[in-house]
């Protein structure tokens, strides 16, 4: 399919797994849930995060250090001490976090705290990042652009691929449309199409496509039933304090109660979500 | 929301109930799944397809009698002669059938030979055929139009509610937008949002969002399962003759195993598909 | 193109004129300017806008006297009373006038007060008021829908033309986009394009695509600038007293003075605008 | 507007001027005209092309020697080599040259071999890269990213002004839409809409808007009615030979034509085009 060679599914039954941590993978039959807040804002907020999402069948830890924001006058993320924050956390609760990398600049210092680094929407088509990524040992979360077409996204991951990494995971994030009834649209068709003409684990952000937390939980149910390999889900200790999207903040507590749900839809479609795992 | 004071939802316990015949109903428990061709194109065609599908979980029928179609020098439909196979049909075999009416000056024929009637996405804002067929006494299955906004849609029933019929069910077919690998975009956020702002029975129809056969069975999936009250789907004896939308349709044996597989989905979100009916 | 018959250019010299009174044409050196309300709202209030106007170089007005609206509870407009109005000013003032039709109910009344009959954005595939109107003695103008490529555009005045009308006008009047800060956006790129693809005129709506009055003349400079055959233009007495699209309405004076100021930017490009007519 | 302190417009009458060299401006009364190739190919395909040029209208010269490419396996552009082969171009020929540049890690280079930067659509939200040119003592051109609000595209602006470079000029070329005539749709009414809500030189992209190269002449007419201050238009030797975008380019005797017909249009809107410049 679009002559994307590394890419492109040859064979239905050959899949890509992505290993996030000694026992935390993408792409075989356990659906992952990565959530957390947009940003990253304090070690007690992460703290309060992980102890929280630890007693349910969350597996990864999401927040963001190096925070694209369309005004220069916004916060722009805790930079290295975010970072600092997510390794102790990713350690002290062994838990796999995942964190976006915004330069070539921030690649080396972002791999050494991360285990799973974030191309946000707005780097999907920087070819020099996916360049350098390329060259780098941890796997790549790569997020459709805000207006990409399948085909430009498949060539997104094989700029990656091409350079050496094998470890792509594709997310859909919701396209631009016009309507402003959600932040953006979700597009579960091209889901299911990256499914079948990609070998590689695709996951789902509800959370950045609806822009309102209420539809979140219906959304997430959605993507698994057509076959996504797992979400990456926004949540917050307070929503309403949260310092950027504040509206499609899950409630920790509905963030775990969400991931419960999940596991009749995902036994319904002959997969299954992970078990919880014990307490610190 | 958005002062629809018809359509909105003032309590989400509230639901209506679409009656389409005496045991078919759209909107509680069951999911209903409406199948059928783009296009009736002779009684044989649709006998074929009736038999099959009566003995499955499919409880209506869909055909076009009248077609909208880009040009003017494609086929239109047999007009009366296909509502008056869709008549023999529904009789006959005891399925409900949904055709589309184009105009007001077919409303009373399409009304006497049909059990709901479909406003295509291109009528949405019809408002002349809106509100006539606020004075009539049958269901309108009201297709979402290729670039309406909530709002839109939602007032577009309310012309409709507000002419004096009560029986809408609303139908989220995919939108448009810039990639070219799907036909629409499917927008699920649009019908989890449906359900939350409205109490009107909303279903979906992944054939026209897809615009491709092998990404439908997923996609009904996740419809059912981020909420929708049933689907529409489009599938032929013949799929490779249809003389519309051939690249699209399930073969009838795809849509019966499509239906069967929904069962666990359906369950898993705490609704149910019907009984196989029983043979003629 | 597009096998549009009847509507493609074989042949870049040919180009249709439609005639819209004895000495009003469209699609010649010409530039043709419309003008007028969105609404006729009163006698008082056209008799106001046909004065202004005819003291400059528009020949023809505009006012609808059936409005398309998203709510059912909006104003509907005056309807057949509008149409009197209408039909006295273009006898009283010499001035042509266009007014939408929404139905296939409608075009007779429609057709005998009216010297151009509109199809609005949202009827542009209603397949059957196109037809009916394929059979009407009157010229047409044909609004592009809101996501209606070009080649749905060209096929539904192929509807009009292959059912008898030759006279049809092309109005480009924007197109959806995930952007707020214009209403919509002008593509006058499809204007370019048409006019290389077919011989119909194609006239310009930069009121509804901006949506904002203060964007309006420059755009209008640009669709005179791109080969538009003229423009059509909303424009009130008092602007905010408008019932209808009152941020996009330029005020009478305004609106004459962007009319003259068409006048170097049409030399520019080897077309004229049309010599002030006398007062009445 | 939009809270961009530094790039808002406070004053209609106090615009920016930005210089490209000692005798070539953008945004004052002299509209500039940027031509040349996609990719920088050799340096006898650069001599042909400035050779001619130079004796129109046009002012300076673009041309990729990084060219971001949806492939990794498309050609990547010369790279340093074309940085070269444009450096002495600009320096034999006395133009000006505009360059992309695509990483933090080239602008060093870059800016030692071009007059201006140019950040391409893909780049427009990658904020590290805005940053660091805000550090940068030369002019950037800041293209529009493909699905970038206006608000979205001046805070992109702001990003590098409020680094520290006040010389940035927008460009518009085209966003992603629905149809697939042309190959993104040119807004004007965001040229417009940016000339009243910066104070920033706005100039127009013809070329990948329109995708084929006998829309260009037109639409170059319309953006410089609407406002803009200047196009950067494709061009190359022998445009089916071109290694990129070569259903867009005009030929160079073409191009030439383009700029000499632009001048009435520019007249009649209170702007001139450039004197020939003397032959070389």
């Amino acid at each position: 399919m679009f002559n994307a060679k590394l890419a492109s599914s040859t064979d239905l039954q050959q899949t890509t797994i992505v290993k996030l941590s000694s026992n935390v993978t993408i792409g075989d039959e356990e659906i992952i849930i990565i959530a957390g807040p947009c940003t990253v804002e304090s070690y007690e907020q992460m703290e309060t995060v992980a102890q929280k999402l630890k007693t349910s069948a969350i597996q990864a830890i999401r927040g963001g250090a190096y925070k694209p924001r369309t005004s220069p006058y916004a916060f722009q993320g805790l930079g290295v001490e975010g970072l600092e924050i997510l390794d102790t956390i990713r350690q002290r609760y062994k838990m796999p976090v995942v964190t976006e990398v915004m330069g070539t600049e921030d690649i080396h210092i972002v791999a050494n705290h991360a285990d799973m680094l974030q191309v946000g929407s707005r780097n999907m088509q920087n070819f020099n990042l996916l360049k350098a990524l390329g060259q780098v040992n941890k796997p790549i979360l790569l997020k459709r652009g805000l207006a990409a077409t399948l085909e430009e996204f498949v060539f997104a991951a094989e700029y990656i691929l091409s350079h050496g990494n094998p470890n792509v995971v594709l997310c859909e994030r919701g396209i631009r449309s016009f309507d402003t009834y959600t932040r953006n649209v979700l597009d579960l068709g091209a889901v299911v199409a990256l499914k079948q003409i990609t070998h590689l684990p695709v996951i789902v952000d509800p959370s950045h496509a609806a822009g309102k937390w209420e539809l979140i939980p219906n959304l997430a149910k959605a993507a698994i039933a057509c076959g996504a390999d797992g979400l990456i889900i926004e949540c917050h200790p307070s929503p309403e304090k949260s310092v950027s999207d504040a509206r499609q903040a899950l409630t920790l507590e509905a963030m775990v109660n969400l991931a419960e749900s999940l596991a009749p839809v995902a036994n319904a479609v002959g997969r299954k979500i992970a078990k919880t795992l014990a307490l610190v």
